[in-house]
């Protein structure tokens, strides 16, 4: 497939329109341009110019020596689609629109204008980046529409970077080249009225010379579209690196106001990262660390590190850091053990995250070097850290032949990290560049990224699974048919049996067993608590009876005109209180949610989310993020629960939800009670909401 | 006071004990002290050698031409306690001693060698830093004992540093500098035997030019102390900035191993930075952060800060990193909505945080800082925070003349934070120094800087408590003088009533009120709700008997010669469930927990601690800080709880305990069920630990 974004990059001429020297927008893309040696043509566009930027002006579009393939629209809104349109007639293959005022901002004005808008692209057929954008870079083609002096003349790279915050580009740009990061394209995609989010991704993913995708993301306007992207990227192994804002309910509402993007559920975002691989940065400079991580080009095999330090406080902050972060800390093979002894003092205790002290010089060889060389060489190790500076900062260790050696000597991943971050000091990027070892800046940053290194590799070429098709019927989605329907998938209902009056209560009671519990039936009781109409743990016919003669009594004491329709006996059930769901996001399509069931559950929101279909993995990998699932194991003396069971259900329900959703929107059992092992999972609370 | 370090810091003759060319310690040392201008003498020492460095060297420390003031021992451990001793009977004043084998590391040998040192040391009475540190700095007075040779030159400055991991302290001074922070004192504390934590806090506590003080702490030997020196800090309004290991398990075990410290429980040190008003950092680029922020030397009269931006998505990163954080947003006045008109885009929407697009310029004036300036003006805002970078890096706003401007029209805290982190620009420390503006790197981290700012002026010049000497009875901690001596705190305990056979069972329960619960006693019924020994939600007299019956029915048939002792009747309490409870912390001393209760909370860990005694603001914060006061409110339906009852029942305890603490060492009621507002609280279970 062939992304429409190609067209922009394919250009061989390029249209300044609205070029002017008053604004630096159009006087520095066009230097940028210039200075960063595009071979294709540039013509500036103004009508009230003759000449500019030393060289010819031309009034529009239709007027220019030979047709443009790419316009840069920096023009008032309410003038862009006419020139649009003059360029289209004139053989115009894309086009960038930086003003804002379509759709943006909140404004009527706006919003009418971006809507119209929206409809005109649908018949001028030029693909679009933006409006409200800041441009584009296309690094190997020296495209550079960007607006600041300093995005120019970059040098290529793997790493594309796709950000709806316009701003954004010029900064990252910046922090990545002073770290050694290498770009393929930087792109601003604004309101995307036209290309979108999926789009760019589609272009980058074909490009062989991208091989990581960053992503700074407000909104997802086409999810599905975003989606299918992601699974793309996923397939082809290229780890996306992304920050996305819309955590909080505010900033969900400034994106809406600033760029009019959609920000959705951050919850079931999350969900999206976890099935295509996205790795999730808290912060831009966590992403700038992430993606360094990356362009090592190396995956490990697995989540074991082994950290190579010369410091105890530094060890002390990797436990910290390596518990908060679920980091899997290597144990080294005895073989390990003897071959670092030679390196470090007597008295040094050999573990990992090993503390060497000061390591024992070896003739011609670094010992923090061949230490992280026995690391790599430990089948049970799968990544190496080194707590290290680049050479030339505070101190650090080893050669560059060293570090080249050590690098060439592992196909695992060999990080170096920084004890805390320090200025990048001369020679510092040729060194890592040479050595191929990124230098990370920080402790925790450093245990990050090699987590994300396994988060990515684990998913790395995998094709993601779509939902089915559903194959259900309508009648299975309320009253006995449904819990019919659950019942064979694993989720049977409480037994119950119903009493007619008092004097049968105990009957009823002795059918579903004992400890029972018994509730009045009456529309007078429709609190049943409240009034007293709630009997719990009776264990026998004759508390039964007198449980129900006494709620009877007590009712008609309230309201003496209150009729009572009978008793229902249900079973009392007990185990592990959980809360399984699922249903579909207005973005993201079906979602599964298990958590921990019960009242204050809500306020822990002790709950994990996965898009559907999800596997026995999946689910096994959520039941693993609750802090529940403790409670599945035995817990105050009680024995396991049925785990088995649980996670059939779970199976069962999504199962049921997939098939049904065509009429079902949302399914949520809660309680789901877990019982001892052997004894299932029993459906207490079935609540459903139909489409 | 005159802290016992500060003989280190008086040193006029200073004798470097091991001096050889062959380790870079004694090397470096002594280059340090000669390049940084030490105005005293200084004496090797070795006894094989009768020149080194080009100067006399001196076989031990009776040989000097003069005493020396300061060794520096940089020999083997079984050497050191011998030279110390013949230095003490010449005239020494103080010592670092940098070998390890002292207690750390965990071999026999070194810990016999510690505990006999400790005792020496009594003997000896030299104060000493160390063993197994890496030495310190006096920066004014050029007292450089540290082995690094960057650590030499220093500028003086406010910052006093601590650090119990002696190599930190290479890297804290070389990253700070980078940034332009100023250091007063470096020290490397080791494994503490004589000078500790608290010698070297009361040594920069009463240093008129350390304004702030940070510390690396793996453990605290010395409690007492510690938070002794820590309320005296505070008193004196000089920040604490720290970073402490411990978090988990492992770097605790750690921790001993390398340098013996006493690590202790993290929550509880938690309470004391509550306390205190020490600012715990997560990472040591936050501690940097931190202290640059403070190094500004201004400190908020309140938690609101404004932002400036000109970014729609550091807007949308500032709400979501704000909402984590817990940052008052302020409330931006009329009148400064009406100030900024002039200085943004017609169609910018003036709020807080402000995304201006491009501001507009005004003549001689930079937007930015004019913004900056009404927002300092607004008497609903705190600090101002303005997104910006370094001038010569990326993209920056502001010439010096105006920032200095807008700094010196505001007492409030005016600080900028990057976007994300960038490299320092040629001239970037200079203008920070010249306009005292702090350049915060990063956007969470600037909003994460000043919420501390607040946390410490909060706090400022507080005196602190300390707990009242016990006052109670002993008689009064078991049994029913306990449950008399908390009901008059205000925790009475639910109703009871004993039935002594099935018939009496209704009268028992009529006694303690409907709704009852009823339990059977006998020895053989230990767990009651196996044997069916437990109803609940008893509505009469009747269902009482009639449960009765059928308890003792069923136990007899499980096992016919049971013997049942009688029945307890008991309250029905429905309510919140909170956990509060004090104990006496092994470090620290009394502690009060307040949490969410019943079984659940074991999982979620929904718990608050302070340091007793509490003030009611501590408690109301307590609350603040627990998911579960949530409920207190009213949850599904239900109306607010009683919290001015649980208030007091909370101050109850907490005075109870402090009564009591000779006897007891921990006591704990759950659940402690709040009732709906005007019923109280009532503490359903009362568990003690004695002394």
């Amino acid at each position: 497939m062939t992304s429409p974004a190609a067209a922009i990059f394919n250009a061989k001429t390029i249209a300044i329109v609205g070029a002017t020297e008053k604004s630096h927008w159009p006087r520095n893309i066009f230097a940028n341009l210039e200075k960063s040696g595009y071979s294709g043509k540039v013509f500036p566009v103004n009508p009230k110019r003759d000449e500019i930027f030393g060289v010819p002006c031309y009034p529009d579009l239709a007027s220019l020596p030979e047709p443009a393939d790419l316009a840069l629209m920096i023009i008032p809104a309410p003038a862009v689609e006419g020139a649009l349109r003059v360029g289209a007639e004139n053989g115009l293959k894309a086009a960038v629109i930086y003003a804002s005022g379509f759709g943006d901002g909140g404004r009527e004005e706006s919003i009418k204008r971006g809507a119209a808008f929206k409809e005109a692209l649908g018949e001028i057929n030029v693909p679009v980046c933006g409006p409200n954008c800041m441009g584009l870079v296309g690094v190997r083609e020296n495209i550079y529409c960007y607006p600041h002096e300093h995005v120019s003349g970059l040098e290529p790279g793997p790493v594309a970077l796709i950000t709806q915050s316009g701003g954004t580009l010029s900064y990252y740009a910046k922090a990545g080249q002073e770290r050694g990061i290498r770009f393929s394209y930087l792109i601003s995609s604004g309101n995307e009225l036209s290309l979108d989010l999926a789009d760019y991704m589609n272009f980058v993913i074909d490009d062989p010379e991208t091989k990581q995708i960053c992503l700074f993301v407000e909104g997802i306007r086409k999810p599905d579209e975003f989606m299918k992207a992601a699974g793309r990227a996923l397939e082809a192994g290229k780890p996306m690196i992304a920050i996305k804002t819309g955590r909080s309910q505010k900033s969900r509402e400034a994106a809406q106001s600033h760029s009019g993007a959609v920000a959705g559920d951050y919850a079931a975002y999350e969900a999206v990262c976890e099935r295509y691989g996205i790795i999730n940065c808290e912060t831009l400079e966590e992403m700038v660390e992430m993606t360094l991580t990356f362009q090592q080009g190396r995956l490990p095999k697995g989540p074991r590190i082994a950290f190579m330090t010369t410091s105890g406080g530094t060890v002390d902050l990797l436990h910290d850091y390596c518990e908060q972060e679920k980091t899997v800390v290597a144990d080294l093979a005895t073989e390990t053990v003897e071959a670092i002894r030679p390196f470090v003092p007597a008295d040094c205790h050999i573990t990992n995250p090993i503390d060497t002290g000061a390591p024992v010089g070896v003739s011609g060889k670094s010992a923090p070097a061949e230490i992280c060389k026995a690391f790599a060489a430990d089948p049970g190790v799968d990544m190496v850290a080194w707590c290290n500076n680049m050479p030339g900062s505070a101190r650090s260790a080893g050669a560059l032949g060293e570090v080249k050696e050590l690098v060439e000597f592992t196909e695992k991943p060999v990080i170096s990290f920084a004890r805390m971050p320090h200025q990048i000091p001369d020679g510092g990027l040729e060194f890592q560049e040479a050595a191929n070892m990124p230098f990370i800046q920080g402790t925790r940053i450093g245990v990050r990224a090699m987590n994300a290194l396994w988060f990515h590799a684990e998913r790395a070429g995998r094709k993601t699974p779509t939902p089915p098709a559903p194959n259900g019927k309508k009648e299975n989605c309320s009253g006995e048919a449904l819990e019919a329907a659950l019942e064979v998938k694993g989720l049977s209902s409480p037994k119950t049996a119903r009493a007619a009056n008092s004097d049968e209560a105990g009957k009823a009671a002795s059918q579903v067993g004992f400890p029972a519990a018994l509730k009045i039936i009456s529309p007078e009781a429709s609190h049943k608590t409240e009034v007293g109409g709630v009997a719990l743990n009776i264990t026998d016919e004759t508390a039964a009876n007198a449980a129900a003669d006494s709620m009877a009594k007590k009712l008609h004491a309230i309201d003496a005109n209150a009729t009572i329709e009978g008793f229902l006996a249900q079973e009392m059930v007990s185990g592990v209180e959980l809360l399984i769901g699922a249903r579909e996001d207005d973005q993201y399509g079906p979602i599964l949610i298990v958590g921990a069931g019960g009242v204050m559950v809500e306020l822990v929101k002790d709950v994990a989310l996965r898009l559907l279909p999800a596997s026995e993995d999946d689910i096994n990998n959520m039941l693993a993020e609750l802090k529940v699932s403790s409670m599945l194991d035995g817990f105050r003396g009680s024995g396991p629960a049925d785990k088995d069971a649980l996670i059939a259900s779970i199976k069962g329900l999504s199962e049921f939800f997939l098939d049904h959703r065509t009429w079902l929107s949302d399914i949520e059992i809660n309680p789901l009670m877990v019982r001892p092992k052997g004894h299932g999972v029993c459906a207490v609370d079935i609540r459903t909401v139909k489409k």
